[in-house]
Parts: structure tokens; C-alpha cells; sequence
């Protein structure tokens, strides 16, 4: 390693979507950007959840100075509790986003101690030889901000999440005319939003929602119900602004949309006239037509208020022909059957359901292809890193990058683990660093493995058969017929003949019952020609557990 | 039931993607439309397949008098086999779905007495008191065909699969003239394809498929490899033309792809001139720039040829930077995670991938909603039902049609089961017959119910735990410490305290181990009891099973 160069390590987030966290390091000082959590893909079978692995700064102690937060959402500041149980080192993060995780670290009691620093956009913090300001950009939360981050190489931009929309709800701009200041000093690296590197175009601003959101609260005669992202404050707003418009009073439900609401209000995020906000007394006594709910569930979340309402059990809004419910989000990759479960459930309960396939109910918070190109014009930087997404989001980004002149050669790909080293010269790839998928099952954080995954899923397939044999210590012979029960595999037990000719396989297995061996081998035996038998019967594949009693 | 009334019976394919199957019945006679497959959802673990339910037409045997296949889709026909083991009636299809069924009936064992007819559009059959014709429409496979269906009420049009397309591949329309005459005549009722009722304005024209693709072989100087459905018989015609039009040779790769391929050109389906279809070793002598492969795969399946080449463990062709891949398909829901892994990985492997999201390389094979409204507008039905879609797309498309001329409550949204009846008169819902999901696993064909699959969910989630206690049956005291194994849970074997604790809870219950109880209640106290100190001890749920071997 060269003392003088920069590196980039990203620990998360560069070949998947979430657990963003990326490293700069320069001589003896380290910095953080984000510390997400990614929540489980299909095949990660019972794990709450993934967050980035820190075994990096676990070999380099004392060397991080600062982690700094761009913004509020789960994917770039929820694995904060874990991070904080082996860290403690000063974070830095606008208004909202210190409120949210302030909520978050107490839950987990982990507040006290912690280092935590409200900062302004355009203010300067110094960690290291680093220099970080944060800088605001468009987004679908608050306070959503990107980074200036000045090296001894030169500034380095990286833009967090972002959209250009000139029209925001709650007035905050991506900073064009600072990015444009930076650019005009010479930018030495860019990393820039890829999720929506694949979009042609331009994402649309915030503002058509509201006008679509106030349209249907005009035209609807019956009781409205919105369904939202919880941290999606502005889209809150604007369904306040189209209810006072209306004069329709607003209940808000769903345990995360009601206390973020609350904090919202608290730090003056959000603005509701006296008297709009209703109780559930005052909602039960407002004619539907009066009437607007907020609520969580707009991803299908099994125990989210809107997914109750859906089932038919939500304690105290029951869906009926008349209502209109309104789901202003996309289905998150991975959450569309849920989400269309909903869909369905709330039909058949008779109610009229907008959604995104049928309406124009949701924008995007990430810049699309052409957003892209202008923050590259903007800056005109010598190295690009693609950031944020999945696999091919990164190759289409630093496509689109060299499109529009970044020279070619100079947009590296990286994934989680890669360390980008660059010097007064150039930059290469230089080495990798542990970037495992650190799975959090129930209190277990790293203990589920991709062992353990495995099992899971042959478990989920074609489920488990346990066989116990009980055989003499003396003669190693059966003393009693086997005893075999199963679980998700078939309805064994009500499968006489079946059962019969399993204890069969076993006993013979065992040699007839009359020799001696090894119990692992026996153990191995018995499982081998079980597993056969029930294939050749059933073309199932059971996991076939085996345990020898001597007695 | 009146016996001069018309009963509309769906035993599959209303309120799910898949297994469409749908019956009429008049008096002493019925009639069914297709007998298709589902793929299984998400939470049907282990599942393979789920085909329609058939004991409405167990309970009413010597009734059914025909079947109809509108098109040779799985979803359409792929549970032939398990109907024929049953039932064994006439059944009435075009030529190349004809010979679909042919080779997947053979597989089975089942061609032998099976009463198969080719029929023409245009040509009438008589089942009881129906005459069933088919009519062409177009489609996402050759000979694709719609049925009207004359009845004693009147004439009922089932569209089948369709879109309207003026410039098709394979010179298929949908035959809007003899539409029109049925209309002009008067239609008691229309069944019309639901899939894209949510998609705004037109489908386009698969000929503009053809010119993406033309496109993209004279601008691409490597190897291009096309992956596409195994059925979409009339875009590999135009990967052939196009292949043809730039002096490239074509070869086939994916079992099911080679099959289609062959059996399309003996019916006369697929014209290739002589020499453009070549062999593995002339492939090898093609240089990259004069080949085009053609590939399964496009949905992700784990073992098809284009995930092989993804995974770099394809037999004859290894992915290197020069290649192009197009995705012409769009990833069908449920499988975008294995669609975009492959995407990812064709990328690692230093490939261009073109794909849906970032060109134009593939259209659908459904109408969009103005294409639904050209059907209603010349049928102009009395009553509608909407079909092949979840519930919300049939919600949808009755709701169209209904702004578009169908009288006020005269179109029904049915799901599976529900028995529509129509007599001089009116229309009503009268009842419900058996429809419910039928599981195939292995060799069980309706075995596997809800109470197996969530045993599978919970092992999925969570594993399993094996305690195992040897008691003597005269004291009922344990004669030594219990057995614990555990697959999928943690490593409980390597975790020597838990497993002690744990040892000691199962003893606890017991009484320790000096208290005589009945086995079933000494089972369920073990369980009860190590469940909850698990899921104290870790926040997992594992599922406990318990033997008691009594020596």
C-alpha cells in the first residue's frame, strides 16, 4: 500500500440493493459513509436481516475517525446498533436523519455514549486529513443530503441518493450551483446513485403526486386511504395539504407512520393546521367523505396496518364497498406478491383500489439516465465509481459515465470487498478486503452461514424424516422396531404400507439386525438407503436425520 | 339448478396466473376450454406444479363431452396428463398444439387411446348441445386460436390468449370480421384475456421486435446469443431471418428449445434454408462475428442453458467479453431475482447483455386495455366475464367494459369455482363447486396440503430440533442425558453451553427424570418447554420434534 494514495472500500451496497457503507482511507485515517442494512432476498431463508461486514475495521483499529450519514433510510443508517456495539466513533448527520437514528439507537439502548452531530449543509467537519461537507440533494426523505469530501488528492463527490427535481414539496434541491463550484475546482472522483441507471429519461418531480393525490381526494366521495413509505415525510405532507384543501380531517395508523408523523411534527418537518389531525374517536364520528387515512402496508408487510385492513382485521378501520385506497409506492423488488395480495383482498372486499399499474400515484426518489448525465457534466470528474445497486445498475452507469466523458478506462465497477487505490498518477484496483453478506437471525448476528442456509431450504423443499433405532450395546442388534416420524415431506404416518416398508429398509439397512459396526457408519447406512427408498417411491428428497440409542 | 340455463363454471385461471380451465355446462352436457398448469407461488414450498381441481367432473361423471385447447401454453395445457389419467374425452385442437400435446402426452405414457383431433378456424364442432368453432388470434405462439362457442341462449366467444396485431410474424391476425358477424348476430357472452387490462393504449407489434433484433446483429461484430420462450416459435423464425439477412448461422442450444425448433419445422412452422442451422462442431468452426445462438433460459430456470453459460458451466459455450447476450422475453413474476442474476453474472463475465429495461427487445403477447375495448366494441356482449388474470386484472377489465357499452351489473367477476348461471332471463352467481389449489410434488398429485406447507415454512424459517429421551418403561426415569441434533436452526452442536442447557431443560420437564407420565403428555412438555427456552435464548423458533424410546 502506498502511503500516499486513496482508497475507496466499499464494505456494502456495490452488487445488491441496501447495507450501504463505503470506507475512504488515506495513510492512517479512515472514514465512513452510511452504515445500511439490507433486508433478505428470497433465498436467505428466515434471516431478519444483512448488514455490511466489518471484519476491515476490525483489523485496522483506531483508524476510523468519523462515519457520516447522508440520510435517514434503513438501507444507509439501520445498521448502525451493530455497528455501535464494537464502534464508537463520532457520526455526523443532518436534523432528521439525527432524529431518526436517535429513536433507533435508543430502542436497541445503545443512545448513551454515543457521538452524535447535527450538522448544516455547507458546513465544513474535519476528520483526519479528511474534510466533509454535506451538501442538500432532492430525495424521497428530508434532509437527504450528498458529500463534498476533501482528500490530499483532490475533492471527492459523493452524492448519497438523489433526483434533480425542480419542483420539490418541501424545497430541497439537489445543490446544482455547489456541485458545479466543485466541478470548476476539478473533481477528483465521483461516485454517484446508480438504481435508476437503467431509466431513460428524467424522473418526475414530487409535485405531479400532489396534484394526482388532490385530484382523487376531489373526486372521491367516499373515505380515502393512502398508503405510503413511513420515512416518506413529504408525500405525508402533501396528503395533509390535499386534505385541508378538501376540508377532509386525516387519522393516521400503522405504528412506524405514526411515530415518525409525531417527530416529523416535533422537529417541524411537518406542518398540519390545528384540528386535521383526528383521534380514533374523532375519525369514527367524520362522515367518509370528511375523511382521509395514512397508513403503512404500501409494501405488503405481513403485520402493516394496511395489510390488517386488507385480512379484514385491522381494530378499527373495516374496508366496505365506497372506499378508495391508494397505494402512492412501487412494490419494492422481491415485495410484489404481497403487495398485490393486498390489491386483490381489498377488491374483493369491495373497496376501489389506485395503485401504481393504474394511476400516477408515486415517483421514484433516484435520478434517471438523463439526471445522471447532468451531475457528470456538472463535475467532469477524472475517476467514477458507480454506487448504489445491483450488478448490472453499476456496468450501466459507468457505461453511461464514459459516454459523456469520463475517459475511458477511469469508471471502475466495483463491488463489495474491491479497494480502489488511486495516487498522484492513476487508479487500479489494488486488493480486497472481507465483505461477507453478515446475516441477523433472531439475536444471532453472523452465526447463520451458508451451511446453515442450505439446510434451510432442502428443510423448505420436501421437508425432514427423523429415524431412531434403538439397538443393544452388546450385540449392536435392533432391540425394537424402528421408530420414523416426518415433517413437511408427506402424511407418512397415514401412509401405513409406506411406513412399513421404511421400517424395512432401515432394519435391513442394519444388516438384519444382527451385526455390529460403527454408529457413525450405521448412522450414514441407515440414512443412505432411506433416502433412496423414499425417492424412488415418492421422487421427494427429505432430509433424512438418523440417531442410534445403544442401550 | 334450471336445466334450461347455461352454467359458466371456472375451475382455474380467475384470481391466479396459470391453470386455466374453464367449463360450460347445459343440462346433461359439458364442454371444457383448456386444461393448463400453474408454476407454483413464492409460500409453495417444494411444490412443483398446481393443476385445476378436478371433482366437479368426478361428481358428475359421463357429463363432459369435450374439451378445447385454445393454444399450446403450459398454462393452457400443461395439465393434460394429469386430467388424462381420469378422464379420457375427445379434444379438439390446431395443428401445432396438436403436436405439443403429442410429445408431453407420450413423455407420460398416455398418447395410446387418447382421442386427439386437429381441427381448422372456421370449422365447426359438435360436444352435446354446443358447436364449438375456433377463430385465428394472435399471439405469442403459432396457431393460437379463440372458440365461439354456440349454445341454446346463444353464441359465447372465449378469446383465449390474444392481442391484435396488424403486422404479426407469422401471418396470424385476430380474425376481427368474424368477430364482427358474431357481434352483428348477437353475443350472449364474452370470456376475454384479462392479463393486460391495467396496460394503457396498444401492445406493440411483434414485427418491431424483428427490426431490434435485425439491428442488433448488423451492429454487433461478435457472437450474439439470443435466449427467448422455447414456444415463441415466431421470434425464433426472426432471429432466423435476421441471422439469414447478415450472413450468420444459427444454432440451437436448451433441450426444450431444440425439441420446439425440430418439431416447428416438421409441421411447417419454421423456415430455415439449408446450411443456416448448424451442428456443435461447425459452431466451433464459426468465427464470432457470423453466429447467432439461440438459447432457453430467459426466465433464469436453474438448469436451462442460458444460466449454465451464465454460471460458466455450459458444455459448448464459454461467455467472454465480445459477446452480446439479448434477453428478448420480460422476466415473469416470481422470477426477477433469477432473471437479474443471470443479467449480473453475464455482465461479470465481461459480456453486453441487452435486456428489457434498457432495449427494445421483446413485446407482450396480451392486449392492452384498447385493445379490449376494439372485442367489446364488436361483440358487444349482454354479459361479460373477464378471464385469465389475478383479481384485480378482472376487476379491471369488467370495469372497462362496462365504460364501453356492457349494461350495468352484466359483467361478473368470477374466481375460480364460482358457478355463473344464465338463463332467458338473467345472469346470476349461483353457487360454488370444489377449486382449489391441487399440489403436484414428485410422484403425490394432491398429497401436499396447507397444514404440510406451513411445516415446511416453519422449518424454512427457522430449522429444526431433534430431542431424543430413553426411558425406562417400568420407572419412567431417564436412563441417560438426552439426545439433541439440530439442522438449520444454529450451530447448536457447536455451542457445548446451549446444548447443556438445553439438555438440562428437556431433564426439567421430564420431572427430573424420577416422574412417570404418559409419552404423549412427556412429548408435548419437552416441546413446550425447549421451544420457549430457544426462543428466549436466541429469538429463533425452531420446529421441536420429540421421541421417547422407552427401554
Amino acid at each position: 500500500m502506498t502511503t500516499s494514495a486513496l482508497r475507496i472500500i466499499p464494505l456494502g451496497g456495490l452488487g445488491e440493493i441496501g447495507r450501504n457503507m463505503m470506507l475512504l482511507e488515506y495513510g492512517d485515517d479512515m472514514i465512513a459513509v452510511d452504515v445500511g442494512l439490507m433486508f433478505p432476498e428470497e433465498e436467505m431463508l428466515g434471516v431478519d436481516l444483512v448488514i455490511p461486514d466489518f471484519t476491515y475495521l476490525r483489523e485496522n483499529p483506531g483508524k476510523l475517525r468519523a462515519v457520516f450519514l447522508t440520510h435517514g433510510h434503513e438501507d444507509h443508517v439501520g445498521a448502525l446498533p451493530y455497528f455501535f456495539r464494537e464502534f464508537n466513533v463520532p457520526v455526523y448527520s443532518t436534523k432528521l436523519t439525527d432524529g431518526l437514528i436517535r429513536v433507533k439507537l435508543n430502542e436497541h439502548r445503545l443512545l448513551q455514549g454515543a457521538q452524535l452531530h447535527v450538522v448544516e449543509p455547507g458546513e465544513v467537519t474535519k476528520a483526519g486529513v479528511f474534510e466533509v461537507e454535506f451538501f442538500t440533494v432532492a430525495h424521497s426523505i428530508p434532509d437527504a443530503c450528498g458529500l463534498i469530501i476533501r482528500t490530499p488528492l483532490g475533492p471527492v463527490v459523493h452524492t448519497g441518493d438523489f433526483k434533480l427535481d425542480h419542483t420539490p414539496v418541501m424545497d430541497q434541491h439537489t445543490d446544482l450551483i455547489r456541485l458545479a463550484q466543485v466541478g470548476a475546482e476539478g473533481c477528483l472522483l465521483l461516485m454517484a446513485d446508480s438504481t435508476y441507471a437503467e431509466q431513460e429519461g428524467y424522473t418526475p418531480s414530487e409535485q405531479l403526486v400532489g396534484e394526482a393525490l388532490r385530484n382523487i381526494l376531489v373526486n372521491t366521495t367516499g373515505r380515502v386511504i393512502i398508503a405510503t413509505f413511513a420515512s416518506l415525510i413529504s408525500r405525508v405532507q402533501q396528503v395533509i395539504d390535499a386534505a385541508v384543501f378538501t376540508g377532509r380531517k386525516v387519522f393516521v395508523t400503522g405504528r412506524s407512520m405514526i411515530d415518525n408523523v409525531a417527530m416529523a411534527r416535533e422537529l417541524g418537518y411537518l406542518n398540519a393546521p390545528d384540528g386535521v389531525l383526528v383521534g380514533v374517536e374523532q375519525m369514527r364520528n367524520t362522515p367518509p367523505a370528511k375523511l382521509v387515512v395514512i397508513t403503512t402496508g404500501s409494501q405488503g408487510e405481513p403485520t402493516s396496518a394496511l395489510t390488517r385492513m386488507a385480512n379484514g382485521d385491522h381494530r378499527h378501520i373495516t374496508i366496505a364497498k365506497g372506499d378508495t385506497i391508494v397505494l402512492s409506492a412501487t412494490a419494492i423488488p422481491g415485495n410484489e406478491q404481497a403487495v398485490y395480495r393486498n390489491v386483490d383482498n381489498l377488491f374483493r372486499l369491495g373497496a376501489d383500489v389506485l395503485y401504481n399499474r393504474v394511476s400516477n400515484i408515486h415517483v421514484r426518489g433516484h435520478a434517471s439516465r438523463e439526471e445522471l448525465k447532468i451531475i457528470q457534466g456538472l463535475l467532469q470528474p477524472e475517476y467514477f465509481v458507480p454506487i448504489h445497486g445491483e450488478y448490472r445498475h453499476l456496468v450501466v452507469h459507468a457505461r453511461l459515465a464514459e459516454s459523456v466523458g469520463v475517459p475511458e478506462g477511469n469508471a471502475f465497477v466495483l463491488t463489495d470487498g474491491d479497494v480502489l487505490e488511486i495516487d498522484e498518477e492513476a487508479a487500479q484496483i489494488s486488493g480486497r478486503v472481507s465483505a461477507s453478506y453478515v446475516y441477523v437471525d433472531g439475536l444471532g448476528i453472523g452465526d447463520v452461514d451458508q451451511h446453515l442456509l442450505r439446510d434451510r431450504a432442502h428443510l423448505s423443499t420436501d421437508g425432514v424424516v427423523v429415524v431412531i433405532v434403538a439397538v443393544d450395546k452388546q450385540t449392536g442388534r435392533l432391540i425394537r422396531p424402528p421408530e420414523i416420524l416426518s415433517r413437511g415431506f408427506m402424511d407418512l404416518e397415514g401412509n401405513e404400507a409406506l411406513l412399513d416398508r421404511s421400517r424395512g429398509i432401515v432394519t435391513k439397512a442394519l444388516g438384519g439386525g444382527s451385526h455390529i459396526a460403527e454408529f457413525s457408519d450405521i448412522n450414514a447406512r441407515i440414512r443412505d438407503a432411506l433416502s433412496k427408498f423414499l425417492y424412488d417411491e415418492t421422487r421427494r428428497r427429505p432430509m433424512v436425520l438418523t440417531v442410534t440409542v445403544e442401550v
